[in-house]
């Protein structure tokens, strides 16, 4: 399915990191192709707390009916925190995809035990990214978790 | 604690309802009584998929250092869903407070399996306002958890 869709691997190349902002994007995808949404990491562009890539993403799609996100993948840069994997959760989407997980382990498991399926891409251009910002702005990379 | 603070159970009496708009609000409050932040659900006034009470609470706190919601204590009128609770294990705060649970059961459970000490007030004026608004509008309600 991911080798099917050139779209689906275009969020991980987010314009985060060219806005000086934390390098991560998401994308809701439904079962059908249609993009509903795409997003990128909001903290230092509209100083947000809260917009995450994949939360960006959500509220970009805008306001959907439960069903909508249903047969939904949320394909994101990196592994998801708690409150990305927590609003995946609440919207009941059927599988997430990442680019990676070396840089951050997020709730993986937590998805997998909602009957979430999780995908990890472990595409090298996510991890060099990470690596980089990481070591360029750890202040800013812990802000952003909250750590 | 609770019953020192007139500010701590003030947030279950949100302006939501007033708005046309989900009566859920938040408030983000330090050990000495600091009110970080406040918020309401903010799906029908600002047509978004991710304000709800707490994460309008934390985007309205604004950005902060990780260490700053150590100590914190997150109130809401209901049990925080999945996407909130996954906020508040996030940013780490210390507990949250909730009006009830009995209108809707967050995800609780996975709060205090991460350390995050959780307090309900059962409180009825909390539980009379969602019936009413669930009564009145279950479709908007639905929409707001996903479902
Ligand atoms: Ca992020
Ligand atoms: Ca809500
Ligand atoms: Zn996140
Ligand atoms: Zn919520």
């Amino acid at each position: 399915m991911l080798e099917q869709s050139g779209q689906a691997r275009e969020p991980v190349l987010t314009p985060g990191y060219q806005e000086g902002g934390v390098p991560i994007g998401g994308a809701l995808i439904s079962e059908d192709g249609t993009i509903l949404g795409r997003g990128h990491n909001q903290r230092f562009q509209k100083n947000s707390a809260i917009l995450h890539g994949e939360m960006d993403t959500l509220e970009n799609a805008g306001r959907l009916p439960g069903k909508a996100y249903k047969n939904c993948t949320m394909y994101t840069t990196l592994s998801p925190c708690n409150m990305c994997s927590g609003a995946c959760i609440m919207y009941g989407v059927k599988r997430v995809v990442l680019g990676e997980n070396e840089t951050f382990q997020g709730a993986e498991e937590l998805l997998r035990s909602q009957g979430i399926e999780v995908v990890n891409l472990n595409n090298e251009e996510c991890k060099e990214l990470m690596r980089k910002f990481i070591a360029e702005r750890p202040q800013d990379w812990y802000e952003d978790i909250g750590e």
